[in-house]
């Protein structure tokens, strides 16, 4: 979280997410699944993100950036994240999406917000920062790399594996067995 | 969390960890980074997890096997975990490490605390179980394939990307000027 808003240009702000951002923040993760050519895998909505990061136990945090020029001003970027785990050297922030809109690229944005989770991640003693990126979206790899990241996949050979519920369930039933 | 402790054999049991075992998860967790190669990247200790688990807001829970036939009873396996959030899919449960000493290996006690976690995963309502195996680890690649998971940097070119403290806090000194 934000001590206080950042400011990008005189109408355009960087501040924590509160819940009544709930549905533009939806919009923008709808936006980068089209753009991750993964639309049909999105399957929550804006009432699950409003219960999920704004109840007792959150389950991220979200700064967005907004166009104060607008009336009412306008959300049209996003950095969501959460605290991880390693074992190596404890605790890390996951940043899980990076999003600026399209007409509002090529104006700083998403560099502020990359610059703000670097401050978070420092300011609350994390070890690293880790996320995310399609091997094809070199766009974004030279962007984060330009800024000090490492593609550990690359690198060391990290792979990413997940096993959907509906395995674990068909497993569990195997198991019982 | 288990509601309560798993039998795997007579004298061995899977339950949650507690504050008092994490010199043995330490110890396991530090055998486990010397296999991947890795023994010099563990920078945390054991006072290190009994913080940052046994706190007031945890950053993970974990489970262990137990062998109660030796006196005392002998910690010899984890399963260390934590919820993530995904923007598609919403909470999910991270494993981070999976690990059972040497002499204990061969009597089931991997795929009992897999199977733990799978069964937490669903309890708790999660979406997904993800996880990171280095490539070179065919024997684990197998074993989680073959209990339903899919490892998707192969299949849809997810990479992981991390940037060190260090290299935030230059970046950021750099944006400063």
């Amino acid at each position: 979280m934000l001590k206080q808003p950042i400011k990008i240009e005189s109408n355009l702000i960087i501040r924590n997410a509160v819940e009544t951002d709930c549905d533009d923040i939806m919009r923008l993760i709808n936006e980068l699944a089209v753009f991750e050519k993964a639309p049909d895998q999105v399957r929550i909505n804006s009432q699950t993100l409003k219960q999920d990061g704004f109840g007792e136990h959150p389950l991220y945090t979200c700064l967005v950036a907004e166009d104060t020029s607008s009336s009412p001003a306008r959300v049209v970027a996003i950095a969501l994240m959460f605290n991880v785990y390693s074992t190596w050297e404890g605790k890390c922030l996951h940043l899980e999406d990076l999003y600026v809109q399209v007409d509002y690229r090529k104006r700083g944005i998403g560099k502020a917000l990359f610059a703000a989770t670097y401050q978070i991640a420092v300011e609350t003693n994390c070890a690293r920062l880790n996320f995310s990126v399609l091997d094809w979206n070199s766009n974004a790899l030279d962007f984060y790399k330009s800024f000090g990241a490492v593609d550990i996949t690359e690198k060391e050979g990290w792979h990413s594996v997940r096993v959907t519920r509906k395995n674990m369930e068909l497993q569990l039933e195997k198991w019982k067995k």
